[in-house]
């Protein structure tokens, strides 16, 4: 890829790290991180003190992203209602990849098995942040228990990730009417 | 264990790869598999073609102990609606155990993104099935639309198993409300 031609082997391990955990899962093994990223097994070490770290660094590089990809634009000013919506169409839009595998802040958690992994704790750091949007649209849009709501969307977000990942469910009709139903018993606007 | 002393090889190995696979998941090697079931790797190749039958065999062997623990008993008469109910229950108890990460139906196929494996495979049929009893409990109750309903509470069976399995939510006071509420929606009775 042209842009990778520039980027920093920082930059590439963690590009590296985000691609492969995705597609092989957590086991992949440094050597393959670092033939990917076209790094030393020397220099991964000078800047990351272990594969856990850089799987930690990676997860964290992509938050931004993540959120970028789901959240409404700060001046997309809709109703809560229909901002809350856009995020589960996006993650409608992004399970109908082929390549799709379940939302990584779900996957590497399972896939680690140990909550007190520094990689798990941002996988729930960003979960939580995805709760917390959801509970101030949800008080925004005056849910009558909008912590309940928030906790129901992102148990909805959650599911709607691990179904479509595994190809139990492609979601089709499913998840803009489910979340329709949880709205209205909220009450929201 | 007093009971493992009896059981045969082939027993210890499916025994062995659902705790190890659920503990340390589907990356687990063949030796630690054979040195927990105390049979050795020749014995193991004559009776599974590979890790990945043992696997997909162990998965197949629990899936009964599994729709047990879960699915209301045949002559259980209550109404369509705690009869669903009934399995949110039993997993949400199955939740709060502190050894929890999951269901691992779920799991093992994040775990090994290749919905081809033959243990994605059992993993999706055992999915199916649940989804399939309730289908059957929802039109039994009456529901306006019984299909869509058995997705959505697939959807949020697998969403509880996950946002508890890597510790984002404990579930408490969150699944029956949710289910009550869809259960409303699609007039259940």
């Amino acid at each position: 890829m042209a842009t990778q031609a520039k980027a920093t082997p920082r930059e590439r391990l963690l590009e590296a790290a985000a691609t492969l955990t995705y597609r092989d899962g957590v086991g992949i093994g440094v050597e393959a991180l670092c033939r990917a990223a076209g790094v030393s097994k020397r220099s991964m070490y000078q800047l990351f003190e272990s594969k856990d770290e850089l799987l930690a660094a990676s997860l964290e590089e992509r938050a931004s992203a993540f959120a970028v990809r789901l959240l409404p634009a700060a001046d997309d000013d809709r109703p809560p209602r229909e901002r809350i919506l856009h995020v589960f169409e996006q993650a409608e839009l992004q399970a109908g990849a082929p390549e799709f595998r379940g939302c990584r802040y779900l996957a590497v958690p399972i896939e680690l098995k140990d909550e007190s992994h520094s990689a798990s704790q941002v996988a729930r750091r960003v979960e939580t942040d995805l709760t917390a949007f959801f509970r101030a649209e949800a008080g925004q849009g005056g849910a009558s228990d909008p912590d309940l709501l928030a906790r129901q969307l992102s148990l909805i977000f959650e599911g709607a990730s691990a179904i479509a990942g595994i190809r139990v469910d492609n979601l089709a009709g499913l998840i803009a009417l489910t979340v329709g139903t949880l709205f209205d018993s909220a009450s929201v606007c």
